[in-house]
């Protein structure tokens, strides 16, 4: 079988930490990367990661996408570029029309008929119609706050409520998430930027609770969330942000889903720099109540970047041997990390480059 | 749609623990129930039960399985009789011919190519020609130590080892498993018992570190399991067992996955009654060493019985979806409660009674 053949789309943190994942992967090769930043563009991928070429084939990064990823070369699009169904959903029709699978981090992608059930159907459609499939993952959504909990609940009898809390630490990130995370602002500023959606926050609790309570059938008919600023006491300093005392450290995001008046799951995701300077410990923490309930904790969290890289990169078997259509991680078998040979992961059947 | 349509072979202390989980659920009917415990055997399904009737057609226990099963009247077939393979098969294969999907409690058919690979094939076969499924599972084998750790490792860009330990007690249990386990026994009693095979200690090990190796691409190639008695230093006392102070309270079972001289796949599964009274907490521990690490904890750990119950339930709808042939845990969608309609999870062209 010929090796999987991958093509990037995007290659900032999570799309050049892909490629250096495939890189170390037996049975995949990257065919094409298109990413749009000046200085990337012309470059060679190898030389792009500080990577030896070793033998391996010539990919330059290109700004066209077409030049990428060429309809019968390529196994699997991975979209690495946006957050928002709405935004990138043009690219994922291009993709798919040109008879490649797609994997996205987009974190509404995760569970699109969330917020958008019409670009979702429209989707699904289009993969059905050119025989391929296409999946949104990461590590959150995508596992950490939902998927880990609807397989856990599979040991449960009856489900009463599920409480999923992520206390993550912003630390290792670059300054991008610095500003749209709020690091270092007056509490005022944030306000203002809570207010106007200049601060991203957390985006995925529509998704989590969404696919929480289709896969188990609780019928949440609600949804809300919230954000408040987590205001420091002490100065705090990470690589690419800092906060004075008395300004924003972070973000605590919390979502709740709600059938009739009854909360029937919670979400709670502080995000900060350096947390443990006001004794905060970072975890990832599920809470089944019912029949038997389950107590789950993660300590530290798993790692956001790292996790959102592999939970992409590991699912693309299963996104070439899903059923053609829109799929989420609630349809396909559990995610898993691939030690060996991608090819011996893949329905042959199912593979695109022969 | 018609209700899912279930019957139940083997009616002790799992299979009448999915009896009253399925009653309590919706879009879902038990059809017929076979065992040969005399006690049972003429007795409605309700009063063995306890449970009102409540307007449900009348199911009678009964030790002919000819009468629990009737072919074009069952979605599924629980089997909760045997742990092992070998003595599964033919009531396998009995089920799969009478053209119901399976789901079986037997440990070792959570993954039997582990053990018994022709075995495993030929159940496959006559899955097939049959146009279903048949489906190993349970709490352990089948989640606990197997299933979470490969979907954890879904976040991993790099696993180097896996280390799964379940701590859990078992004063809940009776006494079967109580002999079974050797509790209440002399040391040199459990050292005749163990090399003669009469004390069980767990069934899963093979299984679990097969499914993990396979999964994730491990390459184990031998597998090695130890089985030691847990001495008590102080008397205990559970509901269905005891033991003296420098008797076995219980078995510590440990199973490795070599590939060469190195151990990548660790088990350790102590099990005792009472281990409160020397200071041991029971849960379920997760160590996967790689990048990035992962340490899970589960505390207390899912409750055996109830957790084996609801794997069992909570699969019929990913049975009966699934494609046609033997399948595990790792090639269908992930476990999860079913808190809705049952007939809501299945997929209408694969509907057996319609």
């Amino acid at each position: 079988m010929e090796n999987v053949k991958v093509a990037l789309w995007g290659f900032g943190a999570m799309g050049s930490g892909m490629a250096r994942m495939l890189l170390e992967k037996r049975g995949v090769d990257i065919v094409g990367v298109c990413d749009a930043h000046p200085e990337r563009v012309g470059k060679s991928l190898y030389a792009a990661l500080g990577v030896e070429r070793a033998g391996r084939a010539e990919v330059i990064i290109t700004d066209k996408i077409a030049e990428a990823l060429v309809k019968g070369r390529c196994d699997v699009c991975m979209i690495a570029t946006d957050s928002f169904v709405k935004k990138v959903f043009d690219k994922i029709k291009f993709a798919l029309e040109q008879g490649a699978n797609v994997i996205t981090i987009a974190e509404e992608m995760s569970y699109p008929k969330a917020q958008s059930p019409e670009l979702a159907l429209e989707m699904d459609k289009i993969a059905k119609a050119n025989g391929v499939s296409v999946l949104g993952t990461g590590i959150n959504p995508g596992l950490a706050m939902d998927l880990l909990a609807v397989c856990l609940s599979g040991a449960m009898t009856r489900v009463d409520g599920v409480l999923c809390r992520r206390v993550n630490s912003l630390s290792p990130f670059g300054e991008t998430v610095m500003e749209e995370q709020g690091v270092g602002i007056s509490v005022e500023a944030f306000e203002k930027g809570a207010k106007s959606g200049a601060l991203a926050g957390h985006v995925g609790f529509a998704e989590s609770i969404g696919m929480i309570s289709d896969a188990l059938g609780l019928g949440v008919e609600r949804f809300e969330q919230q954000m408040e600023p987590i205001v420091t006491k002490v100065d705090r300093v990470a690589p690419h942000g800092s906060a004075k005392a008395g300004n924003v450290a972070g973000i605590n995001m919390s979502g709740q889903g709600y059938k009739g008046a009854k909360k029937i799951i919670t979400m709670e995701h502080p995000q900060q720099i350096e947390p443990e300077t006001e004794g905060v410990f970072t975890g990832d923490y599920i809470e089944l109540s019912g029949e038997p309930a389950i107590s789950m904790q993660i300590k530290p969290e798993i790692s956001g970047g790292l996790g959102t890289i592999a939970m992409a990169v590991n699912c693309i078997p299963h996104v070439i041997n899903a059923r053609a259509g829109l799929r989420t991680m609630i349809d396909i078998p559990v995610p898993r990390a691939i030690m060996g040979d991608f090819r011996d992961c893949v329905d042959p059947d199912k593979k695109i480059v022969r």
